[in-house]
């Protein structure tokens, strides 16, 4: 079996999700290094995913010339440049999301990647998760109809540490990202403006760090639909993850996913267990799915599901409602872009 | 058992569904006498419910000392005038929603009813369903810790009518204002602002006749909470009526009701019976219950638990709603009251 | 309109029940009198449904030529005497269940009623209950194949009081008596062998009494289908009523009812309120549904739709069940009839 | 890390199984070589798991004192000598069930096994189910109170083919053993009698194969509950495989798991994606979860979870069903064992 050599760039959390995939479920792909700054965290994942090589820096990976492909983990602050230099060096490219935070940066990596002829891409994994490929599926197949009405829900568990908020991007950048994608994933469609009401409901800290933890976004679709995201940092049940989706013929709804299917009948309450708590639980299939998405993408010199295009809307979306929020009306995206 | 003494006006599908629940479930109701424009239809009801007389108008049923209430289920447009002279005939009165279309006539309606002294008593029976009193009670007690963000959904199985839409005062004043109250009952909080993102997506003729069929409201609440209202004048599997609140301790859904509870596990998929499908049929228990709490306070003489005021702010609601649609920017309730 | 004139015999729970749906809820029927060994009962339930007449003895209500049927409400050790007589004096007949606990008694009463040509019904309600006539439905119609496996759950949330369970027949008699209707019912087949397991886990009281508080009844149906009957005296979370039937098609499966469909994702568990505590919550509709049929047999004169048979066979059952546990061992249902 | 080095024997679909799990997703075992008697099958698995040695015999296998554990994967009828043999050779077991048809060879393995003081695990993968381990945990507990009444189901999608019958032991000791295992995990407890009711309603050749396609068996417990287990050999929309447990404080139940959560609202019905259809997909998480238990008791010298009378006492319960059905009788365990 041919297989793809992977070099991974970051050894932090998602990139020890990626690297045990690699290592344990894709038959098709091998690591060859890994690398991080915090060397310690990088000698690690080798020994616990028997990585070969720990390299000193992402050069020496871009260097190895027995490395097909490179999976960028790092802090979102390093993409782009990652990006290009991957690029540079001929190295089809995994990248978490966002490429940036702002558009020239974004134009910049993928203006790299298209000159280099590489593959990137962006680590939009809900779109690999069984319930929202089926609610997909049925979009796609007209199961519902003409789509009306779009809601998608995304609640965080408990908000991220403060400290993460500053360069994460804040909760439009950082968070609804993935809403963005799956606004546009599902629907197949793109938006045309955006309105956003917003506030800090949940912990004082985010106004301090000048973010917002609670916001719904109104998404005005270019076909005619209606749809709005809303996002908590604070879901105490666990992580809250569903799309629903009227159209002319019908309603298409996913629910959580939960560890069993068991229900207690006590004396005061029918009861389960709670949804799945951490999306590391929630999305495990679909963080394997996208790469072995990608690996095959390569491997049989295919497009990747999720394209250049892909990583850069959402952040558009983003910097939208933002904007919306900060002037308090309704924003059109071609503010953003022109 | 001391019975209050009812007249009807108006023997309509609504008077048809009040009168059977007077004559058939309220032993502490009675109905001495209907009247309707259309007399045949007065006759019909009467014979069918067991009703004594068919009066020849409204003003001979103020005229008869010895009823004590009266229900107006008659058309939109002639509440006001109706709850102003049953209130100077010294009658309680149950009114259907709304009151009237615009401001000066409900003003003029409540000034006339607070006058006389009388109890005045507005049609929002989706306060006594059971799911939607539920949700209310978990508020209320801090079940889920504080509101952060509320969803109602709130579609019909078929679009009424075309003929219908003119008199009804279009999909805000007719349709969401049964969600403005719900928005109000279930917080027991104020909205401050509305955004309205809506459009014509079911039916054309609904441009024709300058209404909307689907529309999605964003509501800003004074405690900070944000919520959307979600309307479609069409949900082919039936009577989509549904809400959750997201809390700082955890979150309410209340879902459909069906007509059974069976599970079918067939061929091709696992599948249960739609939805109850009407208005009439999903919210049978609630059209009972709110005559009864009408009935009882009258008998004991308390407060109505649907006041005039909460006759008044959904009429508010709906005219910012419009307004929000009309001049695509968020409107704050005060510009309409002012 | 046509109207039938009933009288009621008893008082109790269920004839109140009955006669709330006569007076209430049944605008074809009538009810003209009402007696009970307890005077002050009859007097009360009269005052409440304003039934003009208390009757001093079920002879008067017999010796009434303006009663068309009478309701037998009373205790099960009346019941087949109180058929033989009604059937006498030419009246319909609608019985609650069982008509006796031994089959001469029931013969007795059967042959009454076939001599005179009146109507006899027995109250096996659930016939009437929405889940279990969507599941007869699909297995008559074919929706799930030919059947393999039935099991049906039956279970109370309380034991009755110890000093009701003498009367009453005992497990078999008293409670499981429904499940057997159910078994004939939803299958439309008969059953030919019975096994028994069973025993007192609940409370000790039930063995003293000679009686069993859990009981698994195994059936061998005609067809060649497999049945089991689960019954409790004890489910803490409430009435217990569900049915599954598997076929060659597939599985159909009723749960049980709630007051409400709301569902509440707390930090512990995600839960809701218990299912409906008591048969009279949960068979409401039933109890409504089961006279209205039997008042338009009758006004029709068409068949009643819960046969003479239909109220023999269960008794058979019950006490071929009883037969199998006290001889452990299977037992045939015609070493009872013969 | 220190790794435990395994032996397969036995290259089919089960074998392939646990070769994937031991090769890619345990990282505490290593697969040293795989054998089978159709070699080619054994190439095709080493190839996919990177298995270095295909040996010719499982005595080579035995042979190698680099191998720490054997994986017995093989027909049946060859469990219990390659259990003595690997026992002999001082190989700790993994085998699949059952050990054998007949209580003397599986006594004569039990005894091998425990003269070599060697470790052996029985394949019960549903132990490790997370929905069976979370109603075992709730009966531990106490959760639930005192079992009063427990009902499993357990059903295959599709009857296997029929060549496949003979050489199995029929539903008793092929499919239900299974069960058998599940009704003394789930309670804690031992069954002292069966009933069996059983035929072949699935397909007549069956019954040519002098085998049962659908069968339920009542389980009379030493603590007095009262059990059932049904089974069929054809379950049209998948992998049916659910229990419920009454208690005195209440009940548990656990559902079908499904690949997606998504619900439909159709113009005819509200309706999901059948269930899981297969049980490598069902049990996908037990199956590793069986061998990562095995590979830490061994590593970790403690106690395997399932024991060598957890082995025996199902084959003992299957062969009394057998007799029961035969005999048209209930059947005590002691009759089996004496």
């Amino acid at each position: 079996m041919k297989k793809l050599r992977f070099g991974i760039l970051g050894a932090g959390r998602i990139g020890r999700v990626h690297a045990e995939t690699l290592a344990f479920r894709l038959p098709e792909a091998e690591v060859a290094a890994v690398t991080d700054v915090n060397r310690a965290a990088a000698q690690a994942l080798a020994c616990h995913c028997g990585i070969a090589r720990v390299a000193e820096s992402a050069e020496e990976i871009f260097a190895d010339t027995g490395i097909d492909a490179v999976l960028i983990c790092t802090s979102t602050d390093t993409h782009a440049a990652l990006i290009a230099r991957a690029a540079a060096a001929g190295k089809h490219i995994f990248c978490e999301k966002p490429v940036a935070l702002t558009l020239d940066k974004i134009d910049g990596a993928l203006a790299a990647v298209e000159k280099a002829g590489v593959k990137l891409q962006v680590g939009f994994n809900r779109r690999f998760d069984s319930n929202f490929a089926r609610v997909r599926e049925a979009v796609a197949g007209g199961e519902i109809g003409s789509p009306y009405l779009m809601h998608i829900i995304s609640r965080d568990p408990e908000p991220p540490p403060i400290a993460y908020l500053g360069p994460s991007g804040g909760l439009f950048l950082d968070m609804m990202i993935h809403d963005f994608d799956m606004a546009r994933f599902l629907s197949g469609d793109e938006v045309e403006e955006v309105y956003t009401a917003a506030g800090v409901l949940v912990d004082p800290a985010f106004r301090a760090a000048n973010d917002l933890d609670t916001a719904v976004v109104v998404l005005h679709f270019r076909n005619g639909m209606i749809g709005t995201i809303d996002n908590s940092r604070k879901a105490t049940f666990g992580y809250d993850q569903r799309v629903e989706i009227l159209g002319s013929k019908g309603k298409i709804a996913s629910e959580n996913r939960y560890a069993n299917q068991v229900v207690v009948s006590g004396v005061k309450s029918v009861y389960t267990d709670l949804p799945l708590n951490f999306f590391m639980q929630r999305y495990t299939e679909s963080f394997a799915a996208e790469l072995q998405a990608f690996t095959r993408a390569v491997l049989e010199d295919k497009p990747v599901p999720v394209s250049g295009a892909d990583s850069r809307v959402p952040v558009v979306m983003a910097l939208a409602a933002r904007k919306s929020y900060d002037e308090h009306r309704p924003v059109r995206l071609k503010e953003i872009c022109a």
